[in-house]
C-alpha cells in the first residue's frame, strides 16, 4: 500500500535522468507529429469539433503518465472509440452542435467513472467477456464502418447513415454532387500515404537512414500531407472552390468545467460508456502489455483501468471526448524510445504548443485530407483472414466472430457488440454442457485405463469406470446424470460405476447436488458409485458433505486401486452410508 | 426414426396386460382423490376460477400419457407454475375476469410452443442455465409466497401485494376483519392435515395395513377434509356467515377452442412463458429422472419437452392454466404402483367424471380448506438448510441462492430468477477466469511433478514449468498471459517456460491467441515456450495452428521428457518456426 502503487510516476520518476529526458523529447516530438492530424481526423469521425480532438490529446495524457503503468502506451482519441462515440451520440442530438459537444464530454466522463470503479473493485475481470474472435469482428467491422463513413468527406458529398447499408445507399444517391477538387486531394492524400507506407521506409534506409529512423520518418510524413494541402488550400482559395475545410479552430488551451449533471442523459449514456470503456480497456492492455514484453517489463491491469479512467475523467473536466490507448501511436512511441510515461506528458505539451500557434493555418486544413488519413489508418484494424482462420479453428468461436461482424455492419456497434458476446457465453455454455466423458478399460498387464472405443482393453460386466474430462458445475450436471443412468440401463449385470476424475478441477453445488442424486438412484437400482483420482482442493471441499457421507461406494486414489478392488466383484455389496473406510479419504494427491 | 421413438405410447401399449391395467387403475382413484382438491386450490392460487384447475387436470395428462417417456410423472396444476401464473397475469387484468382467463390460456399455449419447439430443436440443454441453488433459492422463496399469499383465505381477509412486504403489510391493516369461523375451519384443515402427515401412516399401520398402504391412505386423507368442511359449509350455511365458498363451478367438460391470437398479449406474456417452461421442465425431468432410476427405466429429457409442450398446449386449447410434473402427486402414483403413462390418461378420467358430477356440492367448499391444503403441501418446497448446506459448500453458490431467494421474496418471481441465473453466469465465468495454476518442480529421483510451494522440489533457474488446472477459454485467456508474463519478469535467468496442459480439456480461439501472444512476447524476452502433455483431441485441433508453427520450443509428451530435455540448458537456444521435431507432434495420447 506503498504511494508508488497508486500513482506509478513516484516510482520511476526518482530514477530519471538526463539521457531518459533526451530519449522521451524526441518520442514526444515523433508522436506529436502524428497526433495533431489524428486527433482533428478523430474528432470529425466522431461528429465533434476538430479542437475538441485536440483538447483529448492534452490533460488525459498528463493523467495517464502520473498514474500509468506502461511505459509506451500513447493514450488519446483513437479510431474505434470515436465511431462508438458517434453512433453513442447520434441519437441524442445533431452532429457538432453544443449539446453533441456536451454529451461527449458526459460520455468521456461516465467511461472515466466506471473505469475507475472497475479498476477499485479489482473487476478487470469483466474485461474477459468479450472474447477474442468478438473483439476481431467488431474491430474489423468498424474498421469497414469508419472507412465507409468516411468516404462522403472524400467524395465531398453529403452523406449520413449508422450501419453500412445506409452509408452506401446515401453515398451512391449523393455521386451526383462529386466534388472533384475534394476528390483529387483526397485521392492525392491516399495515395502519398500509401507509398509512405509501403516504399518510403525503403528508400530512406538506402539513403542511409538506420531501419529504425527511416521507420519513424516514414510514419510521420503523414504531417507533410496535411501541411502541402493545407498551403494548396490557402493559396488557390479552395475553400470558395467547394472544398470542405477544417474551418476555424479556437486557439488556445481548452478551460475546466464540469460535465453536465443531468441524470436523463447520464442515464441514457450509460449502456454506451460500458461498452466504449471496455472495448478501450481490452485494446489498451493488450497494446501495453505487447509493448511491455518487449522489454521484460510488467503492467498491471488493475491499475491500468484507474489510470485510463482518470484520462478519460480529465477529458471529460477539459472539453475531450473519449480517449484509449492506440495501437499505431503507442508502436511509434515504443520504436522512437520512450522509456517513461513521460514521454506522454511531453506529447501533450506538443499538442498545447500546436493549439496554440497552429489554429489558424489548421483552418485551411481540407476534411479530405482527414478522411484519407483516416481511412489508411483503419487499413490496420481489418482483418479478413482472421475469420477464415478462426472458423477452421474452431466453429463455435467462428460464428460468435461472424455474427458480431455482421451484425455490427448492419445494426451498429452496439448490437453487434452485445450479441456477440451473448453468443459466446452460449456457446461457451454449450460447449461446457456437453462435457466429454469417456467408458475406459484397463491396458492389459499395465496400470493404464484407455477409451473403450478406441482400444483394445479389458472390461469387466459388473463394473464401468466413467472418466469425465471436464469441471462440474451447473450447466453440466445434468449431462452428467443422464450419462451415468444411460450408462447403468445399458448394462444389466452392473454393480459398480466409477467416475475417474482426474481432469475435473471444480465440483460446484449443483454437481454435488447432481453427483448425490446419481448416487441415490445407482443404490435404488443396486449399484455403488466410487470416484476415483478425485483432486486434492476438490477432495478438501467434499469431505463432509453429504455426498461422502452418503456415498455407497468408496473414494480411491487411482482408477487402477479401484479396478483392484472392484473387478470380479459381482457381489455389489453396498457400504451403508459413513462404512466408507475412512483412510480412502485421505487421499495425498495433492496438487 | 420409429413412431415409437416419437410417439412413447405404440411403443409400451403392445406389451400392455390386464395386470398392469390393474396396477394403474389403482394408482389412477389414488391421485384423483389427492388431484382434485388440489386442481381446485391451484386454481385458486393463481386466481383463476376453479373449473380451469380441472380443466388443466384432463386433456394436458391424456397428451402426456401418449408423449411422455415416464411411466410415473403425475402432470397437471401444480404451486410454483401458478404462482408464476398469478405474478404473470397480474398486470394484464383483474384476476377471476374473463380476460385473465383467456391471458391464462395464452399462457398455457405459449409455453407448449415453447417446449415443444425446444425439444424439436433439441434445446433442453438450456435448462442448464438454472443452476441447482438458484432453483432451490427460487422454490423456497415460491413456497413463502405461496403460504404468505394463502393466509388472507385462512383468515377470511381481503388482502394483496405482489411481493412478501406488500402482502404482510396488507394482512397486518386488514386484521380487523377476520373471520373466526373461517379462520376456524382453516386452522382446524391445517391442523389436520399435519396430523394425517405425522401420525395417520403409523397408525394405521399398527392397525394392520401395510405400509406402502397406510402411506397412500395418508397421502388421500386431504379429501376427507374437503368432504367434512363442505358438508359442515352446507348444512350450516356457513356462506350467509362470512365463510368465502368455492362457488359455482360449472358442470361438464371444458370446450375445445384456439386461445386468443391477439399478438401483443402474447409478446407481453413470452418472458413469464419462457421461466414457467424452463422451471416446470427442470422440476418434471428431475422428479421423473429420480422416479425412473428407482425402477432402472430411463427418460429422454427431450423428449420430455415434447410431452410437456403438448400437454400445455392441449390446456391452452381446453380451458386449462400451464401444468407441468408435480413432485407429490408422481410420488404418490409411483408408490401406489403406476406401470405405464395410461395411469395419467385414467386420472384424466376420474377428473372428468368429478367435473360432471361433483360440481354442486363442490360449490360449498370453503375456500379456507383449499387455503390449508396449499399451504400444507407447499412446507415441501421450503427447504431452509438448503442455505447453510450450499453456503457451507460454496460460497459462490451460496451468494446465488440467497440473492435469488430475497430478490424473489422481495421483487417477485421474475426478477428473482433472472437475477439468480445471471449471478451464476457471472460468478461462474469469475470463478474459471482465474483458474488454478501452479509452478511445479520434479519430485526428487521420480517422474513425478508437485507444486513448489507444497513440496520440496527440484527447481532450476532456467527452467519454470507451470501447470494449468483449468481449460482455457476467453474467460481466463488473459488471466493466463498476466501469470506466464508475471512469471517469466520474477525470474531473470529464465530461458524455458514448459506449459503442462493435463487438465486442459478445450483451448478456445482467444486461448489459442493469447498463448501466440504469449509465445510473441516470450520470444521477444528471449525466453522460449513449451507444451507439455497436451490431450489428444486438443493436440488435434492445434496441429497446422499459427500457435505450432511459430512456437519457440516444443510439444513434450510428458512434464518429465520436457524436464528431461530442458533441465540445465542455459543456453536457451531458439529453435526457429517449423523445426519442431515433427515427431513431437506425433504424441499419442488419445483420450
Amino acid at each position: 500500500m506503498t504511494p508508488s502503487r497508486w500513482i506509478p510516476l513516484i516510482g520511476w520518476l526518482h530514477g530519471y535522468r538526463r539521457d531518459t529526458l533526451a530519449r522521451d523529447l524526441l518520442a514526444a516530438v515523433i508522436v506529436t507529429l502524428m497526433l495533431v492530424p489524428q486527433a482533428l481526423a478523430y474528432a470529425l469521425l466522431a461528429g465533434l469539433p476538430p479542437e475538441v480532438g485536440l483538447y483529448a490529446s492534452m490533460l488525459p495524457l498528463v493523467f495517464y503518465a502520473v498514474f500509468g503503468t506502461s511505459a509506451t502506451l500513447a493514450v488519446g482519441p483513437v479510431a474505434v472509440a470515436s465511431l462508438m462515440t458517434a453512433a453513442a451520440l447520434s441519437g441524442i442530438a445533431a452532429p457538432g452542435s453544443a449539446e453533441y459537444v456536451g454529451a461527449a464530454l458526459v460520455l468521456a466522463a461516465l467511461s472515466g467513472l466506471l473505469l475507475v470503479a472497475m479498476g477499485l473493485l479489482r473487476l478487470g475481470f469483466l474485461a474477459n467477456f468479450l472474447s477474442h474472435p468478438v473483439i476481431s469482428g467488431f474491430v474489423t467491422a468498424s474498421g469497414i464502418l469508419i472507412a465507409a463513413s468516411q468516404l462522403r468527406h472524400l467524395l465531398g458529398v453529403k452523406a449520413a447513415g449508422d450501419n453500412l447499408v445506409e452509408m452506401v445507399t446515401s453515398l451512391v444517391a449523393s455521386l451526383g454532387q462529386v466534388s472533384l477538387i475534394t476528390l483529387a486531394i483526397g485521392l492525392g492524400v491516399w495515395g502519398f500515404l500509401l507509398w509512405c507506407r509501403r516504399r518510403l521506409k525503403g528508400i530512406l534506409h538506402r539513403l542511409g537512414l538506420s531501419a529504425t529512423a527511416a521507420d519513424l520518418v516514414a510514419k510521420a510524413a503523414p504531417v507533410s500531407a496535411v501541411i502541402v494541402t493545407t498551403l494548396l488550400a490557402w493559396s488557390l482559395g479552395l475553400g470558395a472552390r467547394g472544398v470542405a475545410l477544417v474551418g476555424e479552430v479556437p486557439s488556445g488551451l481548452p478551460n475546466l468545467a464540469l460535465p453536465s449533471l443531468d441524470s436523463g442523459l447520464w442515464t441514457s449514456l450509460a449502456p454506451a460508456a460500458v461498452l466504449i470503456s471496455l472495448v478501450g480497456f481490452v485494446e489498451s492492455v493488450s497494446v501495453a502489455q505487447t509493448l511491455a514484453a518487449k522489454r521484460r517489463q510488467r503492467i498491471d491491469p488493475n491499475q491500468e483501468l484507474i489510470a485510463l479512467g482518470l484520462a478519460n475523467l480529465g477529458a471529460g473536466a477539459s472539453g475531450g471526448s473519449p480517449v484509449s490507448g492506440g495501437f499505431s501511436r503507442s508502436v511509434v512511441n515504443f520504436e522512437a524510445g520512450a522509456a517513461t510515461p513521460l514521454a506522454g506528458a511531453f506529447t501533450a505539451l506538443g499538442i498545447a504548443l500546436a493549439t496554440l500557434t497552429l489554429t489558424t493555418p489548421l483552418a485551411f486544413l481540407p476534411k479530405a485530407t482527414l478522411a484519407a488519413t483516416i481511412i489508411v489508418a483503419v487499413g490496420t484494424l481489418i482483418d479478413l483472414p482472421a475469420i477464415k482462420r478462426t472458423w477452421a479453428y474452431s466453429r463455435a468461436d467462428g460464428v460468435a466472430m461472424l455474427a458480431t461482424l455482421v451484425l455490427t455492419l448492419l445494426q451498429g456497434v452496439e448490437s453487434g457488440i452485445l450479441v456477440g458476446v451473448a453468443l459466446s457465453l452460449g456457446l461457451h455454455l454449450y460447449r461446457t454442457s456437453r462435457p466429454h466423458s469417456a467408458v475406459v478399460g484397463r491396458v492389459p498387464g499395465s496400470e493404464h485405463f484407455r477409451n473403450v472405443k478406441r482400444h483394445e482393453v479389458e472390461t469387466d460386466e459388473h463394473l464401468a469406470i466413467l472418466r469425465v474430462d471436464e469441471s462440474l458445475y451447473f450447466a453440466n450436471a445434468r449431462y452428467l446424470e443422464d450419462t451415468v443412468m444411460a450408462l447403468a440401463s445399458r448394462q444389466p449385470d452392473l454393480k459398480h460405476i466409477v467416475l475417474a476424475c482426474q481432469a475435473v478441477n471444480v465440483i460446484d453445488a449443483s454437481a454435488l447436488e447432481s453427483l448425490e442424486a446419481i448416487n441415490g438412484r445407482l443404490k435404488d437400482s443396486g449399484v455403488c458409485l466410487h470416484l476415483a483420482e478425485v483432486k486434492g482442493p476438490v477432495m478438501d471441499h467434499l469431505k463432509g458433505t453429504h455426498l461422502i457421507k452418503a456415498l455407497t461406494g468408496r473414494v480411491f486414489l487411482s482408477t487402477f486401486d479401484a479396478w483392484h478392488v472392484l473387478h470380479g466383484d459381482a457381489a455389489g455389496v453396498l457400504h451403508a452410508p459413513g462404512e466408507t473406510p475412512d483412510a480412502s479419504l485421505k487421499q495425498g494427491v495433492g496438487p
